[in-house]
């Protein structure tokens, strides 16, 4: 079976043909700027020189993917010849609020649960409908799936994703620990298990999906039990331009010095702050590394607190499970950042950790980066969500 | 030197006066309902039975600074006959903002310093001035000194004291982690290193503050190295009535949702939150743990969740230490809760932390209480702040 998995966010999407036969990625796509002057899509595919690129203006989703569906039938970078040969879809959802703890056939009824949910993920969550509604138009009859980012922390218990607010916040609005990167979180553990010749019920993993965002997760015998994002993507680690965990009393504070309503306090905490904020440099942890090398203080302390966050989420998560066997790195920081994985996983042998310094020297492949006689196994691992979701799709129609 | 110390709060004043030869407590009082209908005035002394009580309208500290001394030297309840014998008084302050590392002799420039720090603790700071302002002028000559909640905070690195936010919150407004109950938290690291017979600056120290108020530190060879309460007293630990860490972002969703401005969000957070707002039933853990014995499922993961921030900090807090030596419980809840200490230090093995549940089964009284074997001791140790204060008095007044 042929899938096509969609990644619709508020101007972009990202997407990828994979043959389910052999889990080959046919081919793999970006459009930029949907309803923004400057729209474009580009396209590669394994073992082909070159990008296919379509420049021209798409006003709307469906738009994008009416040309996602040309890409994908190209002569040269497509993966299929003809349309049909796609048998189903599979779309990233980033909120499924306490309605979706898997994945999902789409169907009348998930679209309603789905909009009910747009309250969560205002900023997501409608791109993620739109994308749903334009291949309904444009691929009638061709089954879809929604795979959703928070269904993996859906096992936590009550304990954790509770907050210490009013019972009636939650009853209210849900205002709850959701987690975020469920898919990867999800992925990186089962792999994990693999890697480890073990069953995942046997384990316990704590799995650090570092990107731009970033977030990590306590998973205990396959179960998510806690993950550091909350309510939504802000909570847990510092991020390339969010702030993370901070002292929510800094709002009214900010509100009464600076004057900030609900959305000024959104921007500045998602996308002035993080280590962009700290430094003043970039978001880019590439960018901050090479400034602190070059002597700038407040790079190196960014990257110290980075650094620090992520051990006290690993300590968190190891007393919460009384222990850990495994620890993953995975997603761009944590694929590539070899000297934060070295920062990250110096000074926690209390932990029975231990990184093997030169396995350590690698990037994007999957290798266990602890000694021999570490306790608790390091382990690098790409991330794979596209695989997931194509995986969850197939299960679904079958 | 027999030294009063005074802890003043909006309308509330705690004193002791203590001898300092021997660091006998000589009377100790409450004032309570300063500058509102009912004020009262309760003093009792080691040793006396009964309660000197002295009902009468306190317009301000003043006034009740006035009858505290009417009550030092009470005939019966007091601790000295002639209030010339008071030396020197010590004041607890709650913020000390950058200016104090350490406690002070109170100067002129002092008191310019402690006005500067209002801003910072608009609730606490004014009422610890009053107070200091009122002794000047009823104890004209009589030496003071500050002792302040921040102030062994102060150790902290600047990668535990930023957050992930602009850079110029910080310069500007002073935005960062302070910490409070440092006066505990320091007493009780001293304690422990006492006990355990080691030098503290060899030894990694994690103080659990346990009441009403709640707070972690991480005491590595007698320094402070992090702490979980933040900018204010609201952040860390999930607490009477304060929610501890949740993810900002639920502000500016509540903000939209029920139209709150900076005070209705910092009232929803630091007084109808914690384990009274999660179960609706009472600040008081000891209601909590009847509620939960009685069956009540929100009271039971109101305490599971507790239980389970504490264990997160300490792992947290293990693994920013490389490891820890003593786990130290004290303050209300952790002096006096024998089955929270449990659940606590339950299935904490990982770390080498075994519980010895005979020993345990104590209140409010130094003593080891984990197992001979087990590698973390814990260590009950009630706090005792005002002895502290007492004691940076009288080496400041010397």
């Amino acid at each position: 079976m042929k899938v096509l998995v969609l990644n619709c966010g508020s101007s972009s999407l990202k997407y990828q043909l994979i043959d389910m036969s052999n889990e080959e990625v046919l081919c793999i796509g970006l459009v930029e700027r949907i309803g923004i002057e400057g729209s474009i899509l580009k396209q590669e595919k394994d073992g082909v020189e070159g990008k296919l690129i379509i420049e021209q203006p798409m006003k709307n989703h469906q738009d994008a993917i009416k040309l996602v569906l040309d890409g994908v039938v190209d002569a040269k970078f497509g993966g299929v010849k003809e349309i049909s040969e796609v048998e189903a879809v599979g779309h990233r959802v980033v909120h499924g609020g306490e309605k979706f703890a898997g994945s999902v056939k789409i169907t009348d009824e998930v679209m309603v649960a789905l909009e009910e949910c747009v309250e969560l993920a205002p900023l997501h969550n409608p791109a993620n409908i739109m994308g749903i509604k334009a291949c309904e138009e444009i691929l009638p009859g061709v089954p879809m799936v929604g795979v959703f980012d928070t269904a993996f922390h859906q096992t936590m218990p009550k304990k954790s994703y509770l907050y210490g607010l009013p019972h009636e916040l939650y009853t209210k609005y849900g205002v709850r620990r959701y987690g975020f990167h469920g898919t990867s979180h999800k992925y990186v553990s089962q792999r994990a298990a693999a890697m480890l010749g073990k069953n995942i019920e046997d384990v316990k993993i704590i799995t650090c999906h570092l990107g731009n965002g970033a977030s990590i997760a306590a998973v205990d015998g396959g179960k998510c039990v806690d993950t550091s994002m909350g309510f939504t993507p802000l909570e847990g680690l510092i991020m390339g331009t969010r702030c993370g965990d901070i002292d929510a009393a800094i709002l009214p504070f900010l509100m009464e010095k600076e004057g900030l309503d609900a959305k000024g306090l959104s921007d500045l905490m998602n996308k002035k702050s993080g280590v962009y904020g700290m430094t003043g440099i970039s978001s880019d942890f590439r960018d901050i590394e090479g400034a602190a090398s070059n002597g700038d203080e407040k790079a190196q302390v960014a990257l110290d607190a980075y650094v620090q966050r992520v051990q006290k989420y690993i300590g968190a998560y190891a007393a919460e499970m009384n222990g850990v066997d495994a620890v993953v790195f995975t997603a761009g920081v944590g694929e590539n950042g070899i000297e934060i994985r070295e920062s990250i996983a110096s000074n926690m042998e209390f932990l029975g950790m231990n990184l093997d310094k030169e396995a350590n020297k690698v990037r994007g492949k999957e290798r266990v980066i602890s000694t021999e006689d570490s306790r608790v196994k390091i382990l690098l691992i790409p991330t794979n969500e596209e695989l997931m979701i194509a995986r969850d799709t197939v299960a679904l129609v079958k």
